[in-house]
């Protein structure tokens, strides 16, 4: 596993992070510049193995909330997740002792690094999610060890503070925190879900910035190689490649704090296969010529066919050649328990989750050198 | 001054802040049963002189936030108040020394009642107001002693909680609050806007609870006595009635956390003369046969033709027969200070306040019996 995240680190843990962010979690591109310039004044940011945190240490879940489409416009101010772990703390009255990754998918994977930096305590490496959700009760933390989201603090870029000390439910901490990023912007810094070393250890996903790290360097090899980049993506994480085609079709609105909508791709050639996607800031379930191929929580990733780099929801356009990847989610998403909060039917749609073939994420890699 | 409200005293005060509620401020007449509940187990409300207090007493000023028209058919739980003020008290990290009321107006005089008694500290005998308005900068505390509208607590029915430490200015707090109460049911309680006991007797509107009880008075008086009701009132509050007739037109909808909408009233007789209003929760700008004869910060106020009780935005209706009075209201909202916040031109008319002759509302009342 990664034990320091240095400027060369940068790169890679963006394109990996991007791939698992399965089009949510928010763009890279800007979170990687803005972590490029913090490090280049503070040198390195030190991760910390989940397994040797104290059983009592405390870590907030931290991450950006709100639409991903909103981010690309409204630049964020650059302390939000800083000012969100500071403002926890006075809340609950305790210094905290680690941050931990709300999801590795996406810009969330970049912004901890940040806070850490900012804020001079390390990052855990895994996360809550093992890859991106669009919504706050879809953590391991919560459908696996019953953590509460609140104590939950948010911020936005201009300033504004707000602390939901306790809320009836899951569901309505979610809905108080999406109505509140809707008001600030479509986008806001947030830290809730405070767990323990020990339900770290217990019910954390394990070493996924480390995973998103070693994804984005195979990339970054196969891509010098000259070798097919998605396949070696699909290699590197069990998966497969679902079809490989043009952007035939979006449907993107931003609504509810969420990027909502649907996405055809046709293969290549002359009798073209379609593949129908819909998502909510994430891509959902996979429809190739009206049979569906893949659903959430497995990883539905589209990059591009070239260079294996990875296409978000609010970057999907009309034409662009893609290579649309299935990969086995995380186990810990997919116990009963948790497939009640992230399966097909938690986002409304009337069938059954069935997993794809193949070892899945959260592999042990300590082991690896 | 009153000195304790008694069972005796609630009807006259539930008709009199109805009358000041111009329109909103909730419908007084569930908070008045839920006061009379609470009394009979308690015993009477204290109530504070404001020249009384501490000059560092910590006073929140408190009421409901949200749309009257859902507190009709949402019934409060009843301690959001209390919980409300219990979190306000939890964040700043001490004891709060009596209860403000945030508007006399409506319901919004009986809640600051119930929490007095629940949580055993005394009612300010005033408002931050001296009327009910729609939105949260609209206090004499904020434009003209500059309070933060932070921090604030808000409470819904179902238990949940949200503290917003800080906002970049009022209009922030005013948004996202208003904001939280649409999540929230569209009512929810609140606690903020902490002054201390000088700035209450410098800048607060006095002796208004006691105003709202001399106006129920004389109203039940005037009942009783088979006097004109509507006249009664205009002579108590040195206003004038504008028109007597019947409600011919009502478009109202509850939109944003607000009852928004139109009103005509036709005045008896062969050749009508037409009066227009338009109210966000209260009663803004009235129109007679299209020249404009009332305009906020004055009340407007409309009360049943026969026997002068209240007429609030949410029961409205077709064919209802009203007077309608105009009133001056207190001299604090209408400074050139107050004008920019609770003026004309703040809600979007293009017009300057032309204020209605006669005396401001705040009259001192400690030398009347």
């Amino acid at each position: 596993m990664l034990h320091q995240v240095t400027l060369d680190d940068i790169e890679p843990i963006a394109l990996g992070a991007g791939i698992l962010g399965t089009g949510g979690g928010g763009n890279p591109y800007l979170g990687a510049l803005h972590l490029r310039e913090v490090m280049r004044q503070n040198g390195p940011a030190s991760i910390v193995d989940p397994f040797t945190l104290a059983d009592d240490a405390l870590v907030p879940m931290i991450g950006f909330i709100g639409a991903p489409t909103a981010s690309i416009e409204k630049i964020h101010e650059g302390n939000e997740l800083l000012r969100a772990v500071r403002l926890l703390e006075a809340h609950v009255g305790r210094k905290m002792d680690a941050l931990g990754i709300a999801e590795i998918g996406g810009a969330n994977s970049m912004g901890p690094l940040v806070a850490s930096l900012q804020a001079g305590i390390p990052v855990v490496d895994g996360d809550a999610m093992g890859r991106a959700f669009p919504e706050l009760p879809m953590s391991v933390f919560f459908f696996h060890a019953n953590v509460s989201i609140t104590p939950l603090a948010m911020v936005d870029a201009g300033g504004n503070r707000v602390v939901i000390p306790h809320t009836v439910n899951a569901r309505w901490a979610e809905r108080l925190a999406r109505n509140l990023a809707t008001s600030m912007g479509a986008t806001a810094g947030l830290a809730c879900c405070v767990v323990t070393g020990k339900q770290v250890k217990e019910f954390g996903i394990h070493y996924t910035l480390s995973l998103a790290h070693r994804i984005g360097q195979r990339v970054l090899q196969a891509q010098d190689a000259g070798e097919d980049v998605p396949e070696a993506i699909a290699d590197i994480l069990d998966g497969r490649i679902i079809l490989r085609g043009k952007i035939a079709d979006v449907n993107r609105r931003t609504t509810q704090g969420f990027a909502r909508g649907t996405l055809t791709i046709e293969s290549f050639g002359a009798n073209p296969d379609n593949l129908y996607i819909e998502f909510q800031n994430e891509f959902l379930i996979a429809y190739l010529n009206g049979e569906i191929v893949a659903t959430v929580p497995d990883l539905i990733c589209i990059v591009t066919d070239d260079t294996g780099e990875p296409v978000s929801t609010e970057v999907l356009r009309y034409g662009t050649r893609v290579a649309v990847l299935g990969v086995p989610a995380a186990a810990q998403l997919k116990t009963s328990a948790a497939l009640q909060v992230v399966g097909p039917r938690a986002f409304g749609y009337d069938v059954d989750f069935a997993p794809l073939p193949g070892n899945s994420i959260g592999v042990d890699f300590r082991v690896t050198p």
